[in-house]
């Protein structure tokens, strides 16, 4: 059994080796790019992580696990150009530090660079790590754009919220867990539960970072406070609250959210006096509580693995969970 | 055998049975927009004639068919935003008819479609099927980026020029033989065959065009003579004329390709007048001439292959020479 920490060096490691070499360097530079910008890697550690906890070993969840990081990034690459947004972990975006063709052309094939790594697992597998790879692959594409189709849309329903959030956030947490399990041979019955487990954990972590840019303490969330207000980002918090909202709060909440001229603290403290008054902050929390619930049932459902075989995987939740608080 | 138009048939009745219908209809409904923009699907029925040519069942081969031609069409509406076309086959480009994002995005999920598509071949043939598709599709990123460079370059060589038109263009139509080879169990030296009379196929095919964009008969050719002219656009013959030009010549091509202010008429039969004095009409010729000959020396050695098992892959390409003659 290799710690979490091992999982990650393993990885790192197998991601320095595996810079794009090729050319033209105009083409591939870009990605080593935006794969240099780091981030968390938790997507290919949590491969890692499942398949060690069905038994196989992790080292053969490198390539796929490397090719659902470079997927990931991909996203990242043409979804700051949708997003318009100049900067990427602090650093100029794709297509800030080059150009538009660019971080069109490099996110192409660094989706095809990432169905090659998915190719390099044990043909016994390949059908269904690709199955997998392909369905979440295509939601992730339906995810960003519901979230597009949302920010002109002039009502949205909390199910259909959740549901974006799942395809563009959760589903790919989920189908790294599934693509572990499936190459250390795990049942059809367990590799679906590391999934729903995956996409529940997904949907709990959206949302504390939901309720943690409201509420959190500046110094420990890292930024400042009320961002997602001031920006009238749809979050699970305004979404809930503009579908319980009814007379005065609902005038408020309308008021705020179309003026443009506003003190910035005045703005926050005037929409989560809203909030308090329809209890959008337990709602969330219950929410989140639920599909925390929810994970750790499929997690349970698990019964051939030995619990000590599950202590990599709660500890990156753990670490993500705490992380934040 | 089937002929070439039942098996044109064949696939136009596939495309139009596989239509794209899943939600949200912001991503998939431009993705049937641009598929149904027409075009000659020369690729997937390639694949289709490849397939029954080596003895298989040409519907084993109409899924990964589809995906060459949807993965043609991604090729396409991200091409058209990076060259900042307006028109794809005379009707608004897919970034025109809708807006940058949308191409960007349903681009995407096409190319992911594409890979779904390829995959539902046998699982005896998916990891066969898909080396060829990803190097393929890298391939052909790539050859866009070479062309992009070659936009800013001061000098390119022919032979990468030549390399340069192999990705863009040719790879794609010796993949799409190849896979239908490998889909009807063909041994990997005729494999190896079909593509190469593809990939010279390919060759012979742009040189041609290029040589009918300035040489050819407007009725005929369907467009006005001299547009490559008059864009300075990069063609074998320009490519070809730079290398070789030296004093007089050289300042002639020099005038032309930096003065903003001139005649059409006389611009086209300035230039004309230096690719006369270089020799470049017959040496494109020649090399035209040359790719045909090694396409059909690949052809030839597949003998395993009964002549007239050979003949729907003669008629589209003699249908393909003559349309334009």
């Amino acid at each position: 059994m290799q710690s979490l920490e091992n999982l990650q060096t393993l990885f790192n490691n197998y991601l320095a080796a595996n810079a794009f070499t090729d050319a033209p360097s105009n083409l591939y530079e870009p990605a080593n790019y935006i794969m240099a910008l780091g981030g968390k890697r938790i997507r290919p550690v949590l491969c890692l992580i499942a398949c060690q906890m069905f038994g196989g070993n992790p080292k053969d969840a490198l390539a796929p696990a490397l090719g659902i990081e470079v997927f990931h990034n991909f996203t990242l690459a043409h979804d700051d150009i949708m997003d318009e947004a100049a900067l990427r972990r602090g650093k100029p975006s794709m297509h800030h530090q080059y150009n538009l063709n660019t971080a069109i052309l490099t996110g192409d094939v660094m989706l095809v660079k990432a169905y090659e790594l998915m190719c390099m697992v044990a043909p016994s597998h390949l059908a269904a790590v690709l199955a997998t790879f392909n369905l979440t692959a295509r939601q992730v594409c339906e995810g960003q754009q519901y979230d597009m189709d949302f920010e002109t849309a002039k009502h949205v329903a909390l199910a259909d919220y959740v549901k974006m959030i799942a395809l563009k956030t959760s589903v790919l947490l989920a189908a790294s867990l599934k693509i572990g399990a499936i190459i250390s041979n795990a049942s059809t019955t367990d590799a679906e539960h590391i999934y729903e487990f995956g996409r529940n954990i997904g949907l709990a972590f959206q949302l504390q970072d939901d309720l943690l840019d409201t509420y959190g303490e500046a110094a420990q969330v890292g930024k400042k406070i009320g961002g997602d207000i001031l920006r009238n980002k749809r979050t699970y918090l305004l979404v809930k609250a503009l579908e319980t909202a009814q007379g005065e709060p609902a005038s408020q909440l309308n008021y705020w959210l179309n003026t443009a001229d506003y003190q910035q603290e005045v703005k926050i403290e005037a929409v989560k006096k809203v909030y308090d008054q329809l209890s959008v902050k337990e709602a969330a929390q219950q929410a989140m509580q639920q599909y925390y619930e929810q994970a750790f049932k499929h997690l349970d459902a698990i019964s051939t693995i030995p619990s000590p075989n599950k202590q990599p995987l709660l500890s990156v939740v753990q670490s993500l969970i705490q992380r934040q608080h």
